[in-house]
């Protein structure tokens, strides 16, 4: 079938690099993509050859790239090598691009997902030239059909100058209709409610609006989206799913949640892959999630009619769940609505619906305080992404982590997180493969006390328990003992010996 | 005039001895008060007193105490100078309950204001027993009329087992008609959104409901909140809210503010009262605020008409403010109102009005992570309070701060926060005497140059530039160049040396 159904727009298509030449030096390009998926394949590497043509010849070739969060290689990685991103904003997750940041070649600007739509209407992040958006279609009224993610496309499409489209027939057809593009923000004092109130709910339309006029040039691509192999879970990632549903069945016992919980939200990665896998067999029916990306665990269980339905902006598929759901997304179009990243992750919605907010971390302190984004605090592994925004605002909030890293020479347990990206009061439990610590309604003391016992490895565990015994002694105050010359001393120790352990 | 216009209710009118009688060891009390307005007066006190027997006569006797945020001596500082109080939620700034948290003795859940309702709600922190609640008077058909403070006192009225009241005729009748007391809040999945969109809407109802059959005593009282006086603004304090000012007229001249600039909030303090005062002379007019309490900047700039109305949870009045208000309470009603803390501090309300936050901090680092409640790491001053609430969802967040304290034995601006309340990505704008810096969209390396340059004061200023030159060639990543080892050295030379002058 043609995938451009409106032949006004026909007209438009042409060659990657006749698009990628319509993109000036200097400029802000706003590309489309959320955590691999339907980000624009063919037009930013073209840019890149490009750009690496111009500096080839001796002249200077850099852009700012907005995008929803993470893309591809064919994206951030080929304008990365290129050296072609002068401003990356918000959430990375490629090597290349990491590389570059981390030894300061790249200013990365790395804000909460929620927000990254609101604050480009604010206006303060400069002016949008270009938008670059991979869509699954255009309709004959020429309005477009998004593709495996929304992320901030509905925004970059509004307020971009100009437009550049890549049809991607890789992407299933069956996506049409799948998505629920709202257009009701505002900047205020003009906001409204957002009328959502179950996980469940349209609140918008199916396609995104474009003026034709802005739509500059149209690039046909047919190629898969950067999926990732599934990791089968791991001893540990088991443990800590364990932990964790056990602490579901306990809450449900207590009557302080639902028997079929509340929407789940949850990060990517082999942990929460684990717990999603474990609820397939866990007592809970008629599950629905909020959240951000679908992932296997997700299609499986809405497969199996445990979850009822996922609301998300973006899915996060392997090779093998993204086929299995490109021959089959018929069956899951009314278990499935992906909303702009703006809606997905709004702080309004995650209160209102009181997601179980399930997160990882880079490390937490004895305290509670979690770091998700800085490794030994400065270097920056991919970004905060949408974890401030469930955090603060779930019903639980929940972090997981295995308790060591690097073959046991980093503690994910350490005196004090050496960059804080979630406070103590966002951080409400704390699941290792070692155990549980509930630490809602705990003062400092009692939290450090059972985060220590239940959390850290026991390698480890002395180590902290003399720390906080130390710090019980010479701090300056004993609200939440601390030892200012010592308190980041592990990372300082890694850094010189390449292991934490004292 | 009756304060207890309420027949049946009248009868239940006792000593505060025989309502304190009522109060048993390891019970949990949640008791009206915030920011040292609307607390009760007399129960507590005889609650204390009775404490102090039983200790004497060496029985075990200490409560459980949740209040709206800080109260006054006659509540936190007696029951804390009593050993009287077991655990305490959330925000205090009672210098003798503060001792006790930070030598170790009371244990203090420090959580966002927010939140402190619906957690209150979900379970986990333990059932009611008692609610000890100032109001101004009970109405005819036995509904409560609030005080100078709403705080979490609908929710502790309906969450009790047992209600006491005390019916301060101090308090202006003018109050009468000035609260909005919504009661459509709930849990999960059952929450609906919150149907206000400007700060003047009035959601709900002017009094308290309350089970009569749960009432068991009434106490009179006729006791002036805990007013401190009024510090006029000094130099330092009116150059930092000189800067805020025009930074405000340079955003309005750019299109990126209203002329009425957005609904304001701001925490208390020498140096939000600066700039409130600041705003009488600034050419912004119709200013609106959807804050947590109305201080006498406020009262002024409502008086002068700059001030179109307010909308907050408290008062917090000087003596003489005090004064003006009981005696031309009735001028103000129709530009006041008060709701309950979930409500005027609630993320969906903040982050759709847009509001203006403009909050102090103790430290902030090079990066912008800012430290609100922990000296050196460790001491708790008073408490996040609801500066989480407003930074997280603010059109823009502003921390302001003196560059030194300790008479410039402490400075302001750190090589790391030695503890964090706000993430960078929460803090778009610091001011302090020296100047602004607007870090809006910039990546942390960015962030520090314009922080070292505009806010440290000069006497630290080389400091924290050789710091900064040094981690950008020994640290461990580049994007947020750290010195583990060093980072928090300037806490440990205050502890040692009483000074973090190197």
């Amino acid at each position: 079938m043609n995938r451009i159904a409106n032949d006004r727009l026909r007209s438009k298509i042409m060659s990657p690099e006749d698009a990628a030449s319509l993109i000036a030096n200097g400029t802000t390009v706003g590309m489309s993509g959320f955590t691999g998926s339907g980000y624009p394949k063919s037009v930013p590497m073209a840019l890149a050859a490009r750009i690496e043509a111009e500096h080839a010849a001796g002249n200077p070739f850099r852009v700012r790239v907005w995008t929803g969060a993470s893309t591809g290689p064919e994206l951030d990685g080929a304008l990365a090598k290129a050296d072609g991103i002068e401003f990356r904003l918000p959430y990375n997750s490629d090597p290349i691009a990491r590389e570059k940041i981390n030894s300061g070649e790249m200013n990365y600007f790395d804000l909460h997902l929620s927000q990254v739509a609101p604050m480009a209407w604010q206006g303060f992040l400069g002016p949008l030239d270009t938008a670059v958006v991979e869509i699954s279609g255009i309709t004959a009224d020429g309005t477009l059909i998004p593709s495996s993610s929304i992320g901030n496309n509905k925004t970059w499409l509004d307020q971009a100058k100009q437009v550049i489209l890549e049809v991607n027939r890789w992407q299933s057809e069956a996506l049409n209709g799948m998505h629920d593009i709202y257009y009701g923000t505002a900047l205020p004092p003009h906001r409204k409610p957002i009328p959502l109130v179950n996980p469940d709910d349209r609140i918008g339309e199916p396609h995104f609006r474009c003026d034709p006029e802005k739509i500059v040039a149209i690039v046909e691509t047919d190629t898969p989206d950067r999926n990732l192999p599934f990791a089968e879970p791991d001893a540990v990632a088991e443990a800590i799913a364990g932990h964790l549903l056990e602490f579901f069945r306990h809450e449900v016992a207590r009557g302080r949640l639902p028997k079929e919980l509340l929407p789940l939200q949850s990060g990517v990665g082999n942990v929460t892959n684990a717990v999603l896998t474990g609820l397939m067999d866990a007592p809970f029916e008629n599950l629905t999630a909020f959240t951000e990306v679908v992932q296997d665990g997700m299609l499986d269980l809405l497969e199996a009619g445990k979850l009822r339905m996922a609301s998300a902006t973006a899915f996060s598929l392997s090779p093998e769940a993204a086929k299995r759901f490109n021959d089959n997304a018929g069956a899951f179009r009314d278990k499935l609505i992906l909303r702009p990243q703006e809606i997905s992750n709004h702080p309004e919605l995650v209160r209102r619906l009181g997601c179980l907010a399930m997160n990882g971390l880079i490390e937490a302190d004895i305290y509670g305080n979690v770091n998700s984004t800085h490794i030994m605090g400065s270097r920056i592994q991919n970004g905060i992404g949408g974890s401030g925004d469930f955090a603060r605002n779930a019903y639980v909030s929940i972090f997981m982590t295995p308790s060591t890293a690097k073959g046991g020479k980093i503690s994910a347990i350490v005196p004090q997180a050496s960059h804080v990206d979630h406070i103590s009061q966002d951080v409400q439990v704390i699941v290792t493969e070692q155990g549980l610590a509930d630490l809602r309604g705990l003062a400092p003391r009692q939290r450090a006390e059972l985060i220590i016992a239940n959390c850290a490895h026991p390698d480890y565990r002395p180590a902290l328990q003399d720390y906080f015994a130390r710090a019980r002694k010479g701090s300056y105050g004993q609200h939440a003992p601390t030892l200012p010359g010592e308190a980041l001393s592990w990372h300082q120790r890694f850094m010189d010996t390449g292991s934490m352990m004292p």
